[in-house]
């Protein structure tokens, strides 16, 4: 049995998929620090620590923002089990397979659901959502900022203004911008947001960042029935990572400490130029890929910076060239799913993978496999 | 902003608690190992070892054996939302925090509850269980193996024939049992068993392994309504986890990496091996405090070796030992929960943290502050 398992040895990979992206030597160095108890003076000041940071990364002052002990897509089903009761209308905005996902949760935790739907590959048309809310008074609207399904960069400002006219309250998938790009919790009125560490946080997978405005949170206080989720239920968890510290769960310690060394990197860089470093690979990226006589599947002005996608030219076949990126220049880059699925490559640049070198990189490999 | 976090500087603590447990350098090692894609051929072959290892931990032939991207607490709901649909009679048997916690996680998931009590400190009477039985047709019996809030172990054996006599299916807490005592999947015939990582698997928090029988499986795919959690979905995990690898969530890489180590670290030692030094230090423990003139909660055979709960002195004032036990000797224990709050301390010996050592020192500390 022993000789049979080797030790673990993983090769240096570029990832420049739709995640998890690189992480820095710094985090590694944190992840492997002492381990501690969760109730340890020590870890009780660095969970204050990183709510304090993650406040600032999310531009809020929500007080209850914390990072839920599981990857985004348990931050998705946080917001969605947290706010929803059973028989609330639920407006979901679907151009993706995450607008999906939150179709799914919502009919399982018993929201009464209506969907407004893109083409995949094109934003959610906040006309469409007032006209859909003056027939359908939605509790909760559901959208996702950045569809990592396929590149597009959900403009929220109007659409927020619409949600809060209507008396909804307004859910925001921001998993893969947060860190990369502008995401404005309190300037922008977003209710509840979830993200996950290892887009442009540039953490390991494994957490989900997440806050709850006033609003959200007075949702959550009148419910009748309780949260159907014991994990991921908010009324428990603030009184464990607030004041109180009423024992919930065990907190995954190491991952917190990845945590807290990502955010320190995010405020050190600074968000504004963060989201410019973003803007401006993603650019030279676009111009490079253009040169190559590629095309993007989003039109210019909805793109989101971190991922791209691009439309698979004819002449090239999707599954090799992905294995030939991967074996021959340690390089991964993601697929399309769904509609898209062999139609677009997905080209992540994502917080420590986001630099000059991996654009170098990865248009020099495509130049030499197309 | 920047200025004001400091880099991550964490003591190095004697962890004898009720978990997490120290862990070893070759876990930290794993854990910062470079990051890959979830998809990546390599990690693949990584989750494929996980899979493997953890059969051989569990003692099981059981396909589905993953470990569960959340802490041991969401294996508990994991277990219960996966196996129990609306309406389903679920016996609990309840002494201590997590029987209690179980009985939570049935009501919100819409199993129709009857629970069986014990004294905490006591185990459950499998006479009762039986009786219970007969005139309660329950779907599901759940119950805790070692549990942590009192130190006691339940025996399983005979509570699982008759649990299966009446045509029910067993489901066992045992987060901090498994790789400290015998825990024999399919031997004992149990139907669904989780476990959390940083207990006697020495590996940091995170992570839940679980393990489904062959009826526990048939009774998912008969499920007439879908699983209410989509995150914890078994339906789901089994095709991200086995050959089909349909994308679910982003899997924990770092904490899989670590995961994996840990389990390398009880197979190279043996179960056998393992299970012995956690009993033989467990005793060496209790006469070490019976000559300081301390009693234990447990009647020795119902003790579980890896969690001790010792009568706190009318002389000795729970919470000031326990600080100067951490400020003076940086060692961590944990104090007594519910009836038993400042009744009892928690010695943990669990996995990494289980030597003649720290069975030494704390018997020193002990000595000098009481």
């Amino acid at each position: 049995m022993t000789i049979k398992y080797q030790d673990l040895s993983i090769p240096k990979r570029i990832l420049l998929g739709p995640g998890p992206s690189n992480i820095s030597p710094r985090i590694s160095n944190a992840m492997s620090q002492n381990m501690v108890g969760h109730l340890d003076p020590v870890f009780l000041a660095i969970m204050e620590e990183v709510q304090e940071m993650l406040r600032s990364v999310f531009m809020t002052e929500n007080r209850f923002t914390i990072p839920i002990s599981g990857t985004g897509s348990a931050g998705m089903e946080s917001a969605l089990v947290n706010t929803i009761e059973k028989g609330d209308p639920v407006l979901v905005c679907v151009n993706g397979v995450f607008g999906t996902r939150m179709c799914d949760i919502v009919e399982r935790c018993g929201g009464v659901l209506k969907r407004i739907d893109a083409e995949w590959g094109r934003p959610i048309d906040a006309e469409l959502v007032r006209q859909t809310l003056e027939d359908f008074p939605a509790r909760i609207v559901a959208v996702v900022h950045a569809e990592t399904s396929t590149g597009v960069l959900q403009p929220l400002e109007e659409l927020s203004r619409i949600v809060h006219e209507h008396g909804s309250l307004l859910i925001v998938d921001a998993v893969t911008s947060l860190g990369g790009t502008e995401v404005k919790i309190d300037d922008w009125g977003i209710d509840v947001c979830y993200s996950g560490t290892q887009k442009c946080l540039s953490c390991p997978p494994g957490l989900a960042p997440i806050t709850f405005s006033a609003g959200a949170i007075e949702k959550l206080r009148n419910r009748k029935e309780a949260v159907q989720s014991w994990y991921l239920d908010m009324t428990m968890l603030e009184k464990y990572w607030g004041p109180e510290r009423v024992y919930h769960h065990t907190a995954p310690i190491s991952m917190i400490y990845a945590l807290r060394e990502s955010l320190r990197l995010v405020l050190e860089e600074g968000l504004q130029k963060r989201w410019k470093r973003h803007r401006k690979y993603h650019n030279d990226l676009v111009s490079g890929l253009e040169k190559l006589g590629l095309s993007m599947l989003v039109e210019e002005k909805y793109r989101t910076p971190m991922l791209n996608s691009v439309i698979i030219p004819e002449t090239a076949d999707d599954a090799s060239v992905r294995q030939q990126l991967l074996n021959e220049y340690n390089i991964e880059i993601g697929s399309g799913l769904g509609p898209l699925k062999g139609k677009i490559w997905r080209i992540g640049l994502m917080g420590h993978s986001c630099t000059k070198e991996n654009v170098d990189l990865i248009l020099f490999a495509l130049n030499k496999l197309l």
